[in-house]
């Protein structure tokens, strides 16, 4: 297909066939699409739905410094000298302000570019600073019908990705760097809960046996619970019934050692998820996160058009005159709330 | 007021009044019965609005590890030696799983406690690890209806907490420490913007020159335009006029050093603070700054309040089938999306 071919507007289900097909200029251009929350993104995705669920999704997460990218760029050169094929999808935090994404593509791009079995995708968030983009889970979804084996989902930051990305992944990395002070180890508490696997990357500086030992400390007390299945939303709050007696018997989370700039350990990590992917098939607990994703993208959606709808109804400038009301002390917050929902 | 007295059930009114005769126990109760989200909360609110508007409200955010909490005490101290009363709200990661905060009151409180001038309140952000939670705005209005001269506000994270917090103080302060990567300065562009003061605490440590050359240069990069006085919501988006020419001359944001385990420079970042207060007020940017506010809390009281009459109508267990539907891959997302916002 030529170049002059594809800069035609290209219908959903043309878009639809160039990803099965796997097309990679249509299938960053329904990524775009996607994306932009184009007019046809919901058909695009409606037709590509069925061809999903074949994918291995891996998160990967942690504070920003800790070299996740690296990582992700040589796990993937080691699921390509296995024989697999990887998406990436970098979300990267976006300037609330002006809107543009900080990291773009980095380093990665040169590295994995001309591979035809590797395809990149940074995403910003979109305003919020840390945090999944809305439409993650959509172009993983574009990746998983066009028939990558793996797909990476890095997020950066402390925050709300690390919550999310449990919801988004089959299997959640947790990177972490020698030299973290008491307020991350407390933070780490929560991280932990969604841990698979942990990794101290940057080995070789120094500290990395004691934030290994502190590590592996919390896991010892946090002891072999089940990780709940449970999806936990704004609107909704569900519990996933546990399948097997296999699953309540966790997952043992280990901590992994690497030096990212020089490959050092990698090779270890990719086998550990793949030990990772088959526990969750054996035990029954691949179908419980199978559900909590569906349920974390059915909320997605949801919240998306309720917030469509409601903008639609909601007077911007009448929001405007009652902050400035406030401003003024002449209403309180609650009552001009009031007055803005009893237009609807 | 006896112990036994307080422990009866109090009235909005009463405690309201509690509130703004400075009767710290009422003031607390109050506090925790807006912060849970009481039947009466909205009544107390109301009653304390007009008493509002009269503290300076500082917030202060970074990256885990910088030592924020260390430099909030000392500040708070320095105030406290000026002659000025402060409170404190310290909004903690919560883990999404257990609820539960994870960092509590920390060494502060037995610093700090026994002096009546100084009142902390610790918060979690109940389900959200980072991000601000959504009573902080009211948490903080009941402090500044009580009298506190100067509120400082704490968020830990790099993440939506740092954006909000921009929306929600009048000075904010970024804390940053000595030997952050490439990833953090990449995010730091998105920081800088909100930072009204720059602070490298742990300035004793290896690398802080090299920490200040980059955060002066990013700063000299920028140049001197106005912060944009902007909401910007999930519902709403609005730009407030900007009513000066004085305003359009931008503050001057510094770096400054601090070594807050020992106290060093922190004296310094209370007079910049001061300083900046009025900037804030002699180029009118204070009064836009307070309408940010004013949008910031209407719009959070908004969304609650929507979201409480979305959860009352839509089916809990039609999602949880939708959910099982997805999975198996009987239905796409956005079809089911649609069926249970059909029934709305």
């Amino acid at each position: 297909m030529s170049h002059r071919q594809t800069r035609r507007v290209v219908s959903a289900e043309a878009l639809a066939q160039g990803v099965l097909a796997g097309n990679r200029l249509l299938m960053a251009r329904a990524i775009s699409r996607v994306e932009d929350g184009a007019d046809d993104a919901h058909a695009i995705l409606r037709a590509l739905f069925a061809h999903t669920g074949r994918a291995h999704i891996i998160g990967v997460t942690g504070a920003p410094g800790t070299g996740k990218s690296s990582l992700v760029t040589v796990l993937a050169q080691r699921y390509r000298m296995a024989g697999l094929t990887v998406g990436i999808v970098a979300v990267d935090p976006t300037s609330p302000f002006t809107g543009g994404a900080l990291l773009g593509d980095r380093v990665r791009m040169r590295t994995l570019s001309g591979d035809a079995g590797v395809f990149v995708r940074s995403m910003a968030t979109r305003g919020s600073l840390g945090g999944l983009s809305k439409t993650t889970g959509d172009v993983v979804s574009v990746l998983d019908a066009a028939g990558f084996d793996r797909i990476i989902v890095e997020t950066v930051g402390v925050g709300q990705a690390e919550v999310e990305i449990a919801g988004t992944a089959h299997t959640t990395l947790v990177v972490e760097a020698p030299g973290m002070g008491d307020e991350v180890q407390a933070i780490k508490a929560g991280i932990l809960e969604i841990a698979d696997i942990l990794v101290v990357n940057k080995a070789d500086r120094p500290g990395v046996d004691k934030t290994i030992g502190a590590l592996q400390m919390m896991l010892d007390t946090g002891g072999a619970v089940a990780r709940p299945l449970r999806h936990h939303g704004r609107l909704f709050q569900i519990e996933m019934p546990v399948a097997t007696p296999e699953q309540i018997l966790r997952w043992q989370v280990n901590v992994l050692k690497t030096v990212a700039a020089n490959g050092e350990g990698v090779e270890e990590v990719r086998q550990q998820i793949e030990a990772h992917r088959t526990w969750l098939e054996e035990s029954g607990e691949s179908k419980g996160r199978e559900q909590v994703r569906a349920a974390h993208v059915l909320e997605t959606i949801i919240q998306a058009e309720l917030e469509r709808r409601m903008r639609a109804n909601l007077s911007v400038a009448r929001f405007h005159e009652m902050v400035e009301a406030i401003g003024r002390r002449a209403i309180d917050p609650y009552t001009a709330a009031s007055e803005l929902l009893a237009a609807i």
